[in-house]
């Protein structure tokens, strides 16, 4: 796509406000001097085009207005901390992750020199095309990949994740990966950062995948990345400096991801966005601060548009998460019912 | 102090930049809007009084000027990576590192309840107030320390944190170790910020117990600390989620100093400030990349002042790092020749 970020409208008809959104816009390089300079308040309900006006829209919106107007809910800048899963929250995650994807991509490139993968049984599933059998490989599949990748420096590792995607296309869509992301969540995060918040991706996926693009596709830069970590071992080669990648994976996901949390940021949320089981914990961690907190949960139920999958699923597997959404009144979002619009227009 | 943030004059003659001056300073407080819209243009050189007009400061504003202004060495705002070492470059380090003082009054109030502590060779070097046989056995004071403290919450461990900071004081100076930091570094914290950087605390010290004060003494946010982890465990206690602190430390130390730095901020830096070998790797790191680059060392030469230490110190060594910066022409600071004030004024 030219362009993931959506117009973004400014929000505020307080003035101090609305001096913060510019601020922000001017940082981020969403708007021009023109635009701070006039500031022209709007409704915040316009800058949510693609959302239908429903329940999980109005929850959005009266949660933000909420923290940003004086009041008892009020919340400072600093700490207007909104943390997004990424794999089925922020793009799709069918039929398989697409870091999964990459990944399998690299261990077929490097198989011809791995003879002894052939009695894998990961390799062969790989290798039968079995999505089922794949999913359930993760983990030995994984291992494969960290063999494919041991010894390679990370800026090498940055030019293969790079190189493949801009060449691969999702198999049902047809589209490239960095367009499978959705509309309604590139118009929440540009919405929230005109707000005065931090927009931050914590996932299961690693930081070096993430990063190479999520700066330019939903404007989170480096360092609002919150991932799984390969192990780098910092050496000299010939008098350079450079970051070799080890064996293993700081796994950041289920449980793990309010320590990544606590770890990177080091503020607990107010807001959080998830639609699997593996988001349980931050959910919870998020809904549990005092003050307001916004807790939101995406039901992939639009077969038609993207994919309908919850309770049975091998991949982003929505269960005791939905449980406890339920009980606890979290916000489900439903793509079908909430979602006037599920993809990014392409170029 | 009432206030450690220096006033910040903004420095930039360019329109475009000086409205990126005013988002960042907009955005982080600094000054209100009226400073803003009127915008008066000054020159880099009043932003830094405490540093004498000498090779360093000159080498700083001249790198500051080269990598904002148009031209071969210009680098886009999101790129400008500062990083700073904290102990002994941020603020004071002797006679003992401040985090470790604290723990070992954690120690001190623990030992009551553990009575076989009193064979240990740490705790006797403690009871004597032998520093340097202290300072030798930091690892096994650690294990003290991580003992006395298993199974806390970080919520627990902060209170701590906050009651220790807010009536300790250092034995030289009688100052709280909060007022033990360097006025030069505020004002060039400031300065930097003011010219679209985002500056990082890089350091060996933990994050849970630099983020307690590091926004408000250094204008600093809990999310650009990078440093030692102790490892979280996410928990339910009656059902309310918590971080319970586990055995172990993540060192972010000499060659795992470029590691976190790719954890967390995924950004090669453009400048680096350190004073210790425990620095070394992060300086190197930053002073290969590609394009403009600032290697900072600053040098304890200054008795009277502060502390005189180098080579021969069991806090803070600098050595090998002194080397490769004379080797590599990095800009060595002389506290004694380069700093007009250390301290900050206090109320």
């Amino acid at each position: 796509m030219a362009l993931a970020m959506p117009p973004t409208p400014v929000s505020s008809a307080w003035t101090r406000r609305a001096f913060g959104i510019c601020a922000g816009l001017l940082a981020t390089g969403v708007i021009g001097l023109g635009g701070c300079a006039s500031s022209p308040a709007s409704s915040g309900a316009d800058a949510l085009p693609s959302w239908n006006d429903g329940p999980a829209r109005q929850a959005i919106v009266n949660f933000v207005n909420q923290v940003t107007r004086e009041g008892p809910g009020y919340v400072p800048p600093v700490e207007r901390i909104a943390v997004f899963d990424n794999d089925g929250t922020l793009w799709s995650e069918q039929p398989l992750y697409f870091q999964f994807v990459f990944m399998l991509d690299q261990v077929k490139a490097a198989a011809p020199q791995h003879p002894e993968w052939r009695s894998h049984p990961a390799f062969q599933a790989m290798a039968s095309g079995d999505h089922a059998a794949l999913a359930g490989n993760e983990k030995a599949m994984l291992e494969l990949v960290l063999a494919a990748n041991a010894g390679m420096t990370a800026e090498d590792y940055d030019s293969r994740i790079r190189a493949w995607l801009a060449q691969a296309r999702h198999p049902k869509t047809g589209r490239l990966y960095t367009d499978m992301v959705y509309q309604p969540q590139l118009e929440l995060l540009a919405y929230l950062r005109a707000h005065g918040f931090k927009t931050y991706i914590v996932s299961g996926g690693t930081v070096d995948f993430m990063r190479t693009w999520s700066e330019r596709v939903y404007g989170i830069p480096p360092e609002q990345v919150v991932g799984s970590f390969i192990p780098l071992r910092y050496e000299l080669k010939d008098g350079k400096p450079a970051l070799v990648r080890q064996p293993g994976m700081d796994v950041n996901d289920g449980p793990t991801k309010p320590v990544g949390i606590a770890r990177q940021i080091g503020r607990r949320p107010i807001l959080a966005f998830g639609n699997s089981d593996g988001d349980l914990q931050m959910l919870e961690y998020t809904a549990a601060g005092a003050g307001p907190r916004l807790a939101l949960l995406l039901h992939h139920d639009d077969a038609d548009r993207e994919f309908a999958y919850d309770r049975q699923s091998h991949v982003g597997k929505l269960d005791k998460a939905w449980d406890e959404a339920l009980a606890k009144r979290w916000t489900v979002v439903s793509m079908k019912s909430d979602w006037k619009q599920v993809w990014p227009a392409t170029k």
